[in-house]
């Protein structure tokens, strides 16, 4: 611990922070401006959001989070000088909605935007995850079709591509899929968040005895055990619509349908696969969800999805469907294909 | 003010902040990245520190300041869930010398570093400062010399060159100018600081006035009372030489001296003046000050200078210049222009 000594302890940092030059700082920007290109020659803007925030902002985007992976949990706040409870920015997209509610209700749709920063998550110390995220991500706003959903897929796709990782694989889900399973059982509250957060963990087993402890119908238990699984080509939606036969299930598994011929020629399209156990994220994901994985790394290197009602929470009907990078964990993925 | 209705609280910023989009973000990027190229040119290497530190570097860094323009009084701070108090970056000097003294030491010198992005200072609403500050700055490590001071001129009028900011001014005070008449006259503590905000703000009146008040011999109020206007071309640095005949304050001159002929030659050596009466700052500067102003804008657009002492209060002796670029109001430079 040479750089923690008690006679200089102020050399250490905080946990979960870290400081980068020479090479660490040159690859870390080489990669930002390989995203940003490719995202600025797709035709997107873009976005610098303030590092401080009103606590109100995080508190409304997180207000549907799961209580085991709710945003407004890993929000830092402090008092400012005139008593005001501010934030760290915890999430671009909370932001772009505030923005995009006060600013964009009135241009041509869609509106296409790119950030790059850090979002900061209070993370206790022994967790050991990092405390500061740096993202790099996109938002299609004013669009609420499968051709901004094919567009945010081929964006990923081209950024990927754009930073030459080669073993990566998107999973595309469909929240409303998990939605309509637990409408058709009429399964809400905590116990709804239970439930999610064991296909989050791809728990089969914990489901099947959770499914018993709360006396669930067959057929939701069949689909809910089966959940975790669901995971593959075109052959797992058969299977799904099999599983689920309520409306809004259906609907779900018709727009990953609908979706496949928009993306599928796309020259990395052997990267995607559907996931119908896709269901985290903060909680305002209505539509597809997204999650990006690459060999080696644990934690998934990008998320997100199409978020219909977050904009609405801050005053403007803007459907919309997002997705941000997390760089330092890009930057683990190449390292451990080198 | 459409945007702060009472039915949608969530669309204020807090304020001292702002949202950049479109035009506004695009030339923020532009200015950056010509900054940042003209710096990578000349031989300086990024670096990327992080937004939260533990509150005792800024502490250390700021433990000189003189009490009305103190860098610890500005700094944001809360406790993290392990009960650490944590910080946000204030400044980034004070974060490069924590990281110099613990990384750095055995490099070879000197170490040519730049940096972009954020500080934050606690300042209250009523104050009408903006509390992010987009900063781009660089510094020269483990250099004493003159070569180095230079090299420092030479990169701030590269850098507003490349800007196209024409109505610029490089300020080049000497704080041993002023060091030296206060121990000349055996000046300390609270007096000293007194008198140094007096100078900081060019209040001959002032300075007249405290000298009469705290009783300072006649030649140390003569040379006070000239010193807010000891500002101007070589023949200043004459006269400063008559006001204030102690070793300190000499030296400090013959530095400005021999400076002069290694910076003149630069194209834009006309853009240069010298300013004795340039004595603020975050109270670490050693040496040469260093100031910019534009055409129309009230602040400073940069600033910087020497500070060999700093980075040995981390635990290594390494002698350093820097200067920072204030991204916003370079921004407002240009328009002014416009």
């Amino acid at each position: 611990m040479m750089f923690s000594s008690p006679e200089n302890p102020t050399l250490r940092l905080p946990p979960g922070v870290k400081d980068f030059f020479f090479a660490e700082a040159r690859q870390r920007r080489d990669l930002e401006q390989r995203l940003k290109d490719t995202l600025a020659a797709a035709g997107f803007d873009e976005i610098i959001t303030p590092t401080l925030e009103y606590s109100d902002v995080f508190l409304l985007a997180g207000k549907t989070g799961n209580g085991r992976n709710s945003l407004d949990e890993k929000v830092y706040r402090f008092l400012d000088r005139d008593g005001n409870l501010l934030a760290l920015r915890a999430d671009f997209t909370a932001q772009i909605a505030r923005i995009a509610a006060s600013r964009f209700a009135g241009l041509p749709a869609p509106i296409r935007l790119f950030y790059s920063g850090k979002v900061f998550r209070a993370e206790p110390h022994h967790v050991g995850r990092s405390r500061e995220k740096w993202q790099i991500g996109f938002e299609i706003l004013g669009a609420d079709g499968l051709a901004a959903d094919a567009e945010a897929v081929i964006s990923i796709l081209a950024g990927l591509a754009a930073l030459e990782i080669k073993h990566v694989r998107l999973a595309i889900g469909h929240i409303g899929y998990f939605n309509g399973i637990m409408a058709q059982a009429g399964i809400t509250g905590e116990t709804l968040h239970n439930l999610k957060y064991l296909v989050e963990r791809k728990d089969a087993a914990g489901l099947a005895q959770a499914a018993q402890e709360f006396s669930l119908p067959a057929a939701v238990r069949t689909a809910l055990t089966r959940l975790p699984n669901l995971h593959g080509g075109e052959t797992i939606l058969v299977e799904a619509r099999a599983l689920a036969q309520n409306d809004i299930s259906q609907q779900a598994v018709a727009r990953l349908e609908a979706l496949l011929p928009l993306i599928q020629k796309h020259p990395h399209a052997g990267n995607v696969f559907f996931d119908l156990s896709e269901v985290e994220g903060w909680g305002y994901y209505t539509g597809i969800m997204l999650r990006a994985f690459a060999a080696g790394v644990g934690e998934e290197v990008g998320a997100g999805g199409r978020y219909d009602e977050l904009i609405s929470r801050f005053g403007a009907n803007l459907p919309a469907v997002g997705f941000s990078f997390d760089l330092d964990l890009l930057v683990a993925a190449i390292q451990k294909k080198a």
